[in-house]
């Protein structure tokens, strides 16, 4: 009798309060694939919303749609943070050629860049020069510059395996190539697509004209990458051929946004918080779906995957949706601003904000010790094919956060064909596989549960190896 | 003056014949990423060629090319292995309706499984019953399911990491659902199409009617995951809704194919062969790309970058394209047969197979004491974020080289997309990643590299363990 009454009440403890990790990542993993809800509300926000520009209609709805979505969740608290957001808008659709010779013209594929000034009314013709970095500018010189167009051509490398670093060894060239080329007097400025591979989707981005003179601003806008290689090839024919470009983009003045916050409070230590996010603006010319409707989508399934599992969070966990990611970042610098106010304690900030693609870990902002812990953990995450735990950036929203006593961190889906929809016309729906974009939410879920349970100090480490 | 001749012989040693593992494959990728030929034959195999099934004039033409493209790469050998093959053709494309009440018709999405006789010229027309595995079959017994039309729809389980898990614990109801359900007087079977998404693409696939003698054979098609929904549905509503199909399809005789072979000559131990494969044909509804352009064109890079990065191999190396995987493996028995009629002495082969998408890693079918070998070389992955090495299964061509000697390995890329694209018409060039392809190829030679380096013994392990 007593063996049974023992075997009883280790039953009963066990389905009650013993779940493994493993038991309870295997439920996050199984309700994000068997009863997600994250493509579901991105296809609302791609096809029934679209791209989300800060300042813009669509924005607007977007917030409208999250904050509405999150109210039927079911969490402690949802609000909207105001946040002032600058307001750049496109205009009529941008207008390119290549001239041979007079009225021999041959259409090519742009955009304006973001933060760009328009061309005159009647567009910019002049001659073209290719340059493969910022440093040829200055090299070139006023004389070769001065009242041309600057060709930027320096492509993505091709055989880093990681895209994001093949990125950032270009993007130089779309965020501040017109500043340096107006130096030297150019005219306007035409920058290579950052895209992997070739086709013909120029891809827009921020750009800036740092602290020149606004009387010396000059328009700059993308060019596609199959454009790109036909105009370099045309001016090793003849580098007398001229280009002509018309885009009618302006800065109008700031508006009012808000930064979307839904919070499940923590039973525990209510006043540690925990905060997973995307952002929800996005570049004008496609949806946003990847960048980053993809993040935000999976950000509000971890509060919901936690709910649906029946975890109840030791510490508040909040999803924030932030405003303004992509030309000015004043929804992440806001929240911080008022969290620091607050005096609120943030402990882990976890971001999504590369793509919806095949989940393959995190890269940590943090010590050597957190980090030590969290690959404690590594072993939790193999069933689900994540290996990729390495320390690196975490994401541009929850950077302003960055402190001594907060961990970052950011997901890292596969990377691969991230660029060819980054900020371009085909960042589109139906280029997300559902499966792949609830992988990452599972993902992210189960690390949020983690960090939820052991803290981020690393005395209570022995409590997860035992697992 | 001695330590100058020291340190230049040292100079020339390292440059000549000390290249680390870890340089030679940051070559083989590299070469692969920066001037890879797989994408572009893979677009001339799927746009060009098209569906290649067994014994069609497609397949034929790409015997052809493939051949012509490797008479260009400077092998040692090439050349083309008769064998003959089943030849099953589709006829005109397939017709079926849900009939709710007569003349009240809904069209659906389907298409003749491979190997399935036609339906009369007519067409069939009967009451349909919803079946969830061929063990409810046989409980229905004949009284349920005689004059009926069996309809399978036990979905993929969504919740399983390895999608070719939730593959091989469905596929039974299309491999065998039609002989099953035959056997109890079903006048036709219709199978939910092996799909994880829900779209309008039916998949077709090798059914068998095993050894029902001929007059008993039922026609047998698969049905979009989207019409399945909907006819379960209707199913719901009424149980006396009535299904109609029409395919005539045939089984042909037997006729002459090959596969493709081509051989780098090893330079020490020419008798010891390495073999890289995929398979040639493919369903006929798409152009083949993921299934299996992919693992051909990946093949035949192989070579082609062992060459270009100037990699002598010390045992033969060769590619194999074998023919007829899809429905009969009769090129992977074949190739097994000759090589057994030769003594030829085969020590590792390496089959990719699961669609040309971001690689993972490898399964290997091997000893314990090999497979620590090859953890050995893990390490040497981890740049390319490869870190699946698991023992499994390797490919089904490959398959028949089976004994105690050969170490088989099947190329391992993310799975989660795979089933979207299989044996559907949406198995398209433009659903493959250039990158990905790539760097599956890049992965596939760096393997075939060490395994021609160290061997498969075990002893040598050492050797490894100090790059």
């Amino acid at each position: 009798m007593k063996q049974f009454t023992f075997i009883l009440c280790l039953f009963i403890f066990l389905n009650t309060f013993g779940q493994s990790d493993a038991d309870v990542m295997e439920k996050i993993y199984s309700t994000a694939l068997n009863k997600g809800k994250s493509y579901e509300w991105l296809d609302y926000l791609s096809n029934q919303i679209g791209g989300r520009l800060s300042g813009s209609l669509n924005a607007e709805r977007a917030v409208e749609y999250t904050k509405a979505e999150l109210d039927l969740l079911g969490l402690d608290k949802v609000w909207l943070q105001p946040v002032m957001v600058p307001r750049w808008v496109r205009g009529a659709p941008e207008y390119a050629y290549i001239e041979t010779a007079p009225g021999k013209t041959t259409t090519v594929n742009i955009c304006a860049l973001g933060g760009s000034i328009a061309t005159p009314g009647g567009g910019v013709k002049a001659n073209i020069i290719e340059v493969k970095s910022i440093e040829e500018v200055s090299q070139l010189g006023r004389a070769a510059i001065e009242g041309k167009i600057v060709f930027f051509n320096r492509p993505m490398q091709a055989d880093l395996i990681h895209t994001f670093e093949a990125y950032g060894g270009c993007v130089d060239q779309r965020g501040s190539g017109a500043k340096e080329a107006a130096k030297y007097g150019a005219v306007g400025v035409i920058v290579r697509s950052m895209n992997l591979r070739l086709d013909d989707f120029p891809h827009t981005g921020g750009m800036s004209y740092g602290d020149l003179p606004s009387s010396q601003y000059i328009p700059a806008a993308a060019i596609s990458t199959n454009d790109a290689e036909l105009l370099s090839n045309m001016l090793q024919l003849d580098k007398n051929i001229k280009f002509f470009f018309r885009q009618n983009c302006q800065q109008l003045k700031d508006v009012q946004s808000y930064n979307v916050i839904g919070e499940i409070t923590g039973s525990e230590f209510p006043n540690e918080y925990i905060i997973v996010g995307g952002h929800l603006d996005s570049w004008d010319l496609g949806d946003g779906a990847h960048d980053d409707g993809a993040g935000c989508v999976q950000s509000m399934e971890v509060l919901r995957l936690l709910k649906e599992t029946g975890i109840k969070p030791k510490r508040s966990i909040r999803v924030v949706l932030f405003m303004n990611e992509e030309n000015g970042l004043r929804g992440g610098k806001k929240y911080a601003e008022v969290a620091k106010q607050k005096g609120e304690r943030h402990i882990f900030a976890l971001e999504s904000d590369s793509g919806g693609f095949t989940p393959r870990g995190f890269s940590f902002d943090c010590s050597d010790a957190v980090f030590n812990k969290v690959l404690g953990w590594r072993s939790l995450f193999k069933p689900y094919l994540i290996h990729y735990f390495e320390k690196g950036g975490s994401g541009a929203d929850i950077g302003p956060l960055k402190d001594e006593n907060i961990v970052l961190a950011g997901l890292r889906p596969d990377s691969q064909r991230y660029f060819d929809y980054h900020h371009a016309s085909n960042d589109t729906f139906d280029a997300v596989n559902k499966r792949e974009l609830e992988l990452g939410a599972a993902t992210m879920t189960s690390l949020v549960y983690l960090f939820d349970k052991y803290g981020t100090t690393t005395i209570s480490n022995t409590e997860t190896i035992k697992d």
